[in-house]
């Protein structure tokens, strides 16, 4: 179990943190750059869950450089218990504003046919901005899981 | 860890599957009473994983008896592995399906007006049956929590 891949301290780690972060971060610029997304709650919700989300991973990918530079091991019973924390409020919070935004945004195309009726809306950024929020949650679920596997085998 | 609250085939299991059925069902009833409901995507996929979620916590329920009549463990590798994936999978199909008619139900209130626009939408039996939604995906996670605890206590 100590050898898992994606463990903190470790080139997996970084670059699923990296993943995570880069994701986040696609989320909100491509979300922020759509005219009028501040009208509707679910897409500010988003954009706050995946800020928080950009903040947390960009935070554990700086730890997990510095243990990889100075050769550290991060695997400890209180660092792990509050990576576990972490990793799994940000999961939750950020698949729920996905499902919310993904809700809206089937609703705007599929259910009141916002999209055809108004060519201003820029639902193929809304859409974009759901997937990578979506993608972001599955890279913060796997690392949540190895976190937890982890610190269940300590 | 034996002595876990709610563990299957026991009053505490028994409860908490009772709860899940009840809340799933609840919600059914009050999506599916509300006209107008199937022109949403979102509340047709609640009402699907709601569906899902009663019909997975029933068979439980049922097992759950069977074992406390019977005075049978169901405490083994196999049955608590089964009952891990199967909570955990609707767990976050019926959790996926409540944030998202949260999406819409807030965004029928606050963002578009639909609701007092529009005085036929159902939008108090739309609100009703997410917030009971919600609380079935609440026991459901409390009961994956308690499935994942014991097998990993095993």
């Amino acid at each position: 179990m100590a050898e898992l891949a994606g463990r903190p301290g470790t080139w997996g780690g970084l670059s699923l943190r990296s993943c995570q972060f880069a994701f986040a971060a696609a989320c909100i610029c491509v979300m922020s750059s759509a005219p009028g997304f501040a009208n509707y709650t679910a897409f500010c919700y988003l954009i706050a869950s995946m800020g928080l989300q950009a903040l947390w991973s960009l935070g554990l990918a700086c730890f997990d450089c510095y243990a990889l530079i100075l050769r550290k091991d991060l695997q400890q019973a209180f660092l792990l218990s509050l990576f576990v924390v972490g990793d799994w409020v940000t999961a939750v919070l950020s698949f729920a504003a996905a499902c919310s935004a993904g809700g809206v945004v089937v609703l705007f195309e599929r259910d009141v046919h916002f999209c055809s009726r108004d060519p201003q809306l820029p639902c193929g950024r809304f859409e974009v901005a759901t997937a990578l929020a979506f993608l972001s949650c599955a890279f913060c679920a796997t690392s949540a899981i190895v976190m937890f596997c982890l610190l269940a085998s300590l």
